[in-house]
């Protein structure tokens, strides 16, 4: 059913794909498009993909006769991809097409899938995003067990009925890559990963860029800090390498709910500073614990 | 010169550092106490005390004729413990005594040191901290390793002078364990320590405390949040797990520094959340990215 798929955007997420397909034992077509040359040839020496579009002309050429095509870049160019594909893919007949993306927020995704992939058309859409990456990007860090244990998320436009055979060859192949599946209505999805992913990203990065702002400048300091620093500061600031260009998106499409997060955080840390020397500190500590124990 | 040493606490840092010092070939005898009898049985056990003290009294007889006595017990616990040691250990002529501690701060500890331990006394303090550890203690967790490539800080009570014989002979034990000595002055240590070790720690407290609070009544979420939440959750919670215990002794020994980071840390998670739509956004990014590339 599934025998040429198109990955747009060979980063690490797209690159992976490509890996864990073969990998797993996928003997069709893959071919790959990327708007950095280097990324696209890192991706081919690799193995990742077997041909590529020179032009995004030419990468929608390919979409035309391809099955799957994933959209793996950031959460706008995602946008823009849906944009381009729509009137090249439901133009003609042939055998179904599934679109399925990897962006970090679901629900403008999903709305705009509403509005140019309806049910009734040849191409459908179907909502996706890894729950893996890395605090650095690029093909060359494209590893294929990056989606081993991990979960794959799916938002499916219309969640009541059966999926489609296509989708369902699709969530097969994604489940020989050792990820596991789990549906999720488009909101939900935005909420929950604002609290688990977007809001430790947004952390991580304030904490970096304050430490920055407090020690950069003054070398002995910054000696110190790298000195005395443990695995505390490592973990916690790991995520400031994260880069701009990927979580401008994340923070554009789900700007409520990670201001919603950062606020509820905000406040927690205000309540705790103003109780480092009372008996609320215990249950804080307490209420922390009982978390980590789940 | 050092052939008796007596660790007062057998928890997670002091029994490590009894297996370190075995490790790296002290020959002398280990002596330990703590007010757990479970934890001196398991440090006994596994070779990171030779014999141990049955009660408080009899601990303080040991501490007479030890050459090094450490304080591997909370802040709070370790002032009690000077106050106990001080009539015992300046009341008598013999060779010389190091006192020395691993509190995670260091300003009230080299007060007290300073009006209890003078520097013509038989006995000389020496405030210490290793920046190990891990969110769990009890000497069951306890590693001969646990101090290598790990830096072990050190606020010396006169910083201008040279260091007593027996101080240095510590210090070389310490650099056997694989761990690197820097000096600090206590309130430079302080300081510093609020930033790297305090502040991450109180935010990953936050941060559970108020998952916790959010999801913790709901099954459904929590699996949700369980199933979902990758190493970015896990990585900026896993402190959360740390103990109240510890961490008391901490807040009130530190708690204006750890106030400052802290309301630091709001404004900072205040401005990113004000500007998740502008230009500012991109600012703190390559400022983490600046700190993360030190």
């Amino acid at each position: 059913m599934i025998n040429r798929i198109l990955i747009l955007g060979t980063g690490l997420i797209g690159a992976s794909t490509g890996l864990a397909l073969r990998a797993s034992g996928f003997s069709g077509e893959i071919a790959g498009f990327d708007a950095s040359a280097s990324e696209l040839d890192t991706a081919q020496s690799s193995g990742a993909i077997d041909v590529f579009a020179r032009s995004r002309a030419d990468a929608l050429d390919f979409a035309r006769t391809a099955d799957v095509i994933l959209l793996a870049v950031p959460v706008l160019a995602i946008l823009d991809w849906m944009q381009l594909l729509a009137p090249v893919l439901t133009d003609g007949d042939g055998p179904p097409q599934l679109l399925t993306d990897v962006g970090s927020t679901k629900l403008q995704i999903t709305e705009k899938a509403r509005e140019l992939f309806p049910s009734e058309g040849r191409a459908r859409f179907l909502p996706g995003h890894p729950m893996a990456g890395k605090e650095s990007g690029g093909a060359a860090l494209a590893e294929p067990t990056l989606f081993r244990d991990a979960i794959w998320l799916f938002s499916p436009l219309d969640a009541q009925s059966e999926p489609s055979p296509i989708e369902q060859a699709w969530r097969a192949l994604v489940a020989g890559f050792g990820a596991r599946t789990l549906d999720l209505a488009p909101q939900r999805h935005d909420e929950l990963c604002a609290w688990v992913s977007h809001l430790p990203q947004m952390l991580s990065t304030a904490l970096s860029a304050l430490l920055e702002d407090t020690f950069g400048a003054d070398p002995k300091s910054r000696d110190e800090i790298a000195a005395i620093g443990g695995r505390a500061l490592r973990e916690t600031t790991r995520l400031g390498a994260s880069p701009y260009s990927m979580w401008r998106d994340v923070a554009l499409s789900n700007t409520e709910p990670i201001a919603a997060t950062l606020l509820a955080l905000e406040q927690r840390l205000q309540h705790l500073r103003e109780n480092l020397r009372t008996h609320e500190l215990r249950e804080e500590f307490l209420l922390a614990n009982q978390f980590r124990r789940r």
